[in-house]
């Protein structure tokens, strides 16, 4: 059973993974290249290959776990969490533990093995987005959850095992460090302004004009004024929403349009970058969530965290967004 | 002049450096790779083609900026912050900013190209510590300062753009977020038990037996029990204390001993592995530092930070700190 361990100092959780424990032997010496053209459980016609599938986007009459599918959500083979127990919450001594209880499953987002999310059809892409909601709300009846953490690794770089297009769901049984303090965040703000602080960054970017790279009817995407890493772009609902779950099949229409825009034009001015993208969103039982506005983060992996940013919690940007938001404007993607 | 923005959700500091501005073509495809045998201005004999010294460790009467050196610290000649003017806080419209005042120096650890810090005498390997605490003692002489980080980046997956070995400096204008955490952390823990939380570590890892991986009559090692990384290592001083910059020089005798005996472990057993050091340290001006304990955290650069993480606050981490200890200590460096 996996552990989740909190560092007694910073109450930062750590998932001691004791379900795929590498020795210092696997960490040595250059991971075998994977050939193109090898092997692929996500490819169409390997449905047998996965564990069976927990939901799926497929042609009427069509039976799962076999061909005839668009989208396609699995349990992870190798679960970070396990989706069987108790919590558990216990001491060793000073410290604190609790077993790792929880949901990790893979959203295969279409059964060609050589397109990216930017690639497919935006129509595609509202699948991926309609999957993403009824999985979160699918595991928001299991009152043990506390988060729906809904990202995506695309490239070695950023963190993909498997180049086939998919995303990642992860339902944990405490809300995560970095929610958090997102909450507090708007929440501090809200009380002082009474605003939402992610409607106030969407008017002034609009007014600024400066970091916006696309709108649609009920989205933007922008640089943020402080990002991280260079490219780093926010989608944003404009209407205020703390909880993705709640999106409405009018607006993961146009977030599919958007998101496939915006993820064309890095790819296109970046050479197809590695990157990850989150959904930043509310809790799923947390009163104080309403301070929240969910968003979409995109992060392309283009420098590396060192030291000073492990040190610090400072970030170094050697691109500003300005700059950033400038080149992914002029990209033309249609 | 760089300028330090902050986002006004969390409360994370970046630094836009103006001074390194990337365009995309430069993340581009992949980074030349340096030659063995290339020019390095680290290099003994090639002290002209560096920034002038502000420090050295030298034989008497040699020069500054020519041979004779043991140890050297250079201002970086490409620095994340500068040294010069004030901070200039300010707003845009709902953000907020200031310029980006700051030091940035380099401390080249030896004028031998080929050698990792592990390699070297201890004795040298104390020089080195040494040489923080002198430049960091200067820098705390200067009042826009309010910390001093000093880390350590080895290896190009762990961020370092030049081989030979080298530590670095930062010295910021606020306390940086993770460094306040860590305060508020050891405070909460104060608070309610009325004791030092590293020092209660501490007894309970020398108790536990089970994650140390060596000590000496000052300092001990060991594998922290929430690791974020495979292989993380702490070294703390056994007596309570919160700053760094108050080592004393049988201190840093004993530190350079254990440190050296840690580092070269880590390389075995690792086939030398990318890693950051990173010292944590009370903030140079605040009476509420008290509360935290100063010590040095290793990570080896072995596993991929991914959407999850970044997402999250969690870390996913596939070796046990238990096993991880056990086998540094079974590797044999006398």
């Amino acid at each position: 059973m996996p552990e989740l361990r909190k560092d007694t100092v910073s109450n930062r959780w750590v998932i001691i993974a004791t379900d795929r424990v590498r020795r210092p032997n696997d960490y040595v010496g250059p991971v075998a290249e994977k050939k193109r053209g090898a092997f692929c459980p996500f490819d169409y016609g390997n449905e047998d290959k996965t564990p069976p599938e927990i939901f799926s986007y497929r042609e009427p009459h069509s039976a799962p776990n076999t061909p005839g599918w668009q989208v396609r959500v699995i349990p992870n083979k190798f679960p970070v969490l396990r989706v069987e127990g108790e919590l558990n919450r216990r001491g060793e001594g000073m410290y604190d533990l609790m077993d790792g209880v929880g949901a990790h499953e893979v959203i295969i987002e279409t059964p060609e093995h050589d397109k990216s999310l930017a690639d497919l059809d935006s129509s595609q892409v509202e699948k991926v987005i309609w999957t993403y909601r009824t999985r979160g709300l699918d595991l928001k009846n299991d009152i043990r959850f506390e988060y729906v953490l809904l990202f995506k690794n695309q490239g070695e770089a950023a963190g993909a095992t498997i180049d086939h297009s998919h995303s990642q769901l992860i339902a944990t049984p405490i809300v995560p460090k970095r929610v958090q303090e997102e909450i507090q965040g708007a929440k501090a703000y809200y009380d002082y302004k009474e605003r939402c602080v992610f409607c106030d960054m969407i008017r002034q970017e609009i007014k600024d004009k400066v970091r916006v790279i696309t709108e649609t009817r009920d989205f933007i995407s922008f640089e943020p004024f402080a990002p991280r890493f260079p490219f780093e772009t926010w989608i944003l609902p404009k209407k205020h929403s703390p909880e993705f779950l709640n999106i409405t099949k009018e607006e993961s229409q146009d977030l599919a349009k958007i998101l496939k825009e915006t993820l064309l034009k890095i790819k296109k001015a970046l050479n197809d970058p590695p990157f990850n993208y989150i959904i930043h969103t509310a809790p799923l039982r947390k009163v104080e969530a309403l301070y929240t506005h969910w968003h979409l983060e995109i992060m392309p992996k283009l420098t590396k965290v060192a030291g000073f940013e492990w040190g610090s919690g400072f970030y170094i940007n050697p691109t500003p967004p300005e700059d950033a938001a400038k080149y992914l404007q002029e990209i033309d993607v249609q």
